[in-house]
């Protein structure tokens, strides 16, 4: 059902700085970057072997990612899996009686299409399906 | 120097429900289980793609990941990236200036050899690296 860990969601407060750690320290190359108004981000995407690591600043702090680092800090966001067929896979998920933040898949980043779980049925981890832009 | 994302570590309550919930809902297979005393915990691997999820249990209330469920509740712990050579890798993460919490390898689940970067150097994010097992 999932496919692979696809990326990890990384919340930061300075989206500069932070791809300069990843990418200049840590070695990965930054292979995309986009805002991506749906979810009230700005997001860039950088490679770690055949997934990457997704750094998210909040275009505000009246937004998912703006009021998760008011209360945690910068870090660990989420966790999100490949999927060959979102809505399948939501099909699958909701009939085994889990939560779901998004019944239907959203817009995410470079094109993919993406559904978040609700984290109460996940135990505390917010997780997210992606179907990569075919 | 980081190959690929090797696992996500999860902070758990109850291990076996957190089994049950990723391997019978999510469909992961268990492959692994087993008390790392070096790290107080007892952790299950269960596997999605080339990668796995880690399943941390505290073995008491005054370990790491016991400290973590009382600040933070259950939900992600940690990433950890798959590395050839932990030592060069070490290495040249010192000369980076990333600050290390294990300055050598220790051993980790599976007769891996694991070290974590310092969270302060690394946004917030505990990050782990692992050299597999040959």
């Amino acid at each position: 059902m999932l496919d692979r860990i696809d990326h990890v969601g990384v919340a930061v407060e300075d989206l500069e700085a932070s791809i300069s750690l990843y990418e200049g320290t840590l070695g990965m190359p930054a292979v995309h970057r986009e805002v991506v108004a749906e979810q009230g981000v700005e997001a860039a995407l950088l490679d770690v072997g055949d997934g990457h690591v997704e750094l998210l600043s909040p275009l505000a702090e009246d937004t998912p990612v703006g009021r998760f680092l008011a209360r945690k800090g910068p870090g660990l966001h989420h966790v999100a899996y490949a999927v060959a067929d979102i809505e399948a896979t939501l099909g699958q998920l909701t009939g085994a009686g889990i939560a779901l933040i998004d019944e239907r898949p959203r817009t995410g980043i470079r094109g993919s299409r993406v559904a978040f779980l609700h984290p109460r049925s996940t135990g505390g981890v917010l997780t997210e399906i992606v179907e990569p832009h075919a």
